[in-house]
């Protein structure tokens, strides 16, 4: 029974999120249906690192796909094959054979997100960006990010979630960064709960435009308040950016997908 | 009456070209409107640097707009008030008043096109560059180029267009880059005829795979041949990238639009 590990890049803007459904369109269904097709397996596991939401992109998600027992397809023509069942928008970028017991949700180290702040209209990248109008205090963003790391309560950060057991979250960074008229958040933890990282970001925008002061993320944090879900970000800005395992390098240099320059 | 210079970006997927036309939805049609809904102005005069075909998109278009007399709205305000009325594939990126003479297409002095050709499959590019799968051996690509520049009759790369009185064309430069995953092919001259860039880009590419030796250029520069017409690349990975007029830098980096990294 071979195991892959798969990478894979998505635009989330025609999909109903990663994870399979009954009547709606979803990364994961697709990917499963290509898998299938390619292949000729009725049965056989694919599961992603994590949830991405209706409209949220990856640059990097990954998978774990088992095959039925048989020689195994090489890699590359696995993913070939696959890539030529699956719709533009979706794009398997890698395909590695791993050991069996590799699993690509529970082995994850840390993820990370990028997040794209546009300070201008963009005729190319409308559906990968947050378009701002109001002028952004970077520094002031900064300094509210800053407050962010750490092990904090962030259920002022999370729509409520029968699946998660605590809304207590160790994030390891929240860096905002910026590239010609983008402002790129990046936000890194071992996991996120729901609507976690849009509400980071829309709390560190509000911030930026002034209508907040930065210290008001330590007051969210030390106890509940219904503002940062207000001030939640759209979709269309967000990228599950990196998925980590050990042995692999925790930082990356940040880039952004769809520069505006 | 003042005159203003609008720099334009646009994704052209969903348009037919540039040019106005009656039964399609252009790009100046719907720039037009904006600007009669914006000003109010029954007439006014809307001229491009020169058109874009079907699909093919710009990052620097160049435009003239001529408003009746009066008063005259601030540059930015109009820039506003015509990009809230747009639809998000446009974009006016600039409006400066300039001198009433000014116009956008004769007093042009170069243009530039950029071509992206993809080496991978993408999630988030695909209406923005070609894929070809095929390996691309770029010094191939860039011998082959360098053929191209000069006084040269560019009958066999164009379709015939009774607007145009000679198919010979002074080219500046024929530049191949990489970058990351894409090859950028970058084409300047004082002015280009019908489906020659993507024409130049199509033997570029049957070169950088090897089905055509870069000699064959010359050739094609020498007699007509019906080859370069049916290797035509697709209009996707092609943007207008600038136009350039007296006393503006002629050389600028080359970017890529929708970096593959």
């Amino acid at each position: 029974m071979p195991r892959y590990k798969l990478t894979i890049e998505y635009a989330g803007t025609r999909y109903s999120g990663w994870q399979v459904q009954k009547n709606a369109r979803t990364v994961q269904g697709e990917l499963a249906r290509a898998v299938r097709e390619a292949t000729g397996a009725r049965e056989f596991d694919l599961q992603g690192s994590g949830r991405t939401d209706s409209g949220v992109h990856a640059v990097g998600q990954v998978a774990h796909l088992d095959l039925p027992s048989g020689p195994g397809l090489p890699p590359e023509t696995l993913r070939r094959r696959i890539n030529d069942l699956l719709p533009a928008d979706i794009n398997v970028l890698a395909v590695a054979p791993v050991r069996h017991r590799f699993h690509a949700r529970h082995d994850a180290v840390s993820r990370s997100y990028l997040y794209q702040v546009a300070r201008r209209r963009t005729a190319f990248a409308k559906p990968f960006v947050w378009w701002v109008k109001e002028d952004l205090d970077v520094a002031r963003m900064r300094a509210a990010a800053g407050l962010f790391t750490g092990m904090h309560d962030f259920r002022s950060f999370s729509d409520s979630d029968p699946d998660e057991a605590s809304t207590r979250v160790l994030l390891d960074r929240v860096d905002v960064h910026e590239s010609g008229d983008l402002v790129l958040v990046r936000v890194v933890g071992s996991h996120f709960i729901w609507k976690m990282v849009r509400r980071i970001v829309g709390v560190l925008v509000e911030v930026g435009r002034g209508g907040l002061e930065a210290r008001a993320v330590s007051g969210f944090l030390e106890q509940a308040s219904p503002i940062p879900a207000r001030l939640t970000a759209p979709a269309s800005g967000l990228f599950l950016e990196r998925v980590v395992y050990e042995g692999e390098p925790a930082d990356v240099p940040v880039r952004a997908v769809t520069p505006l320059t």
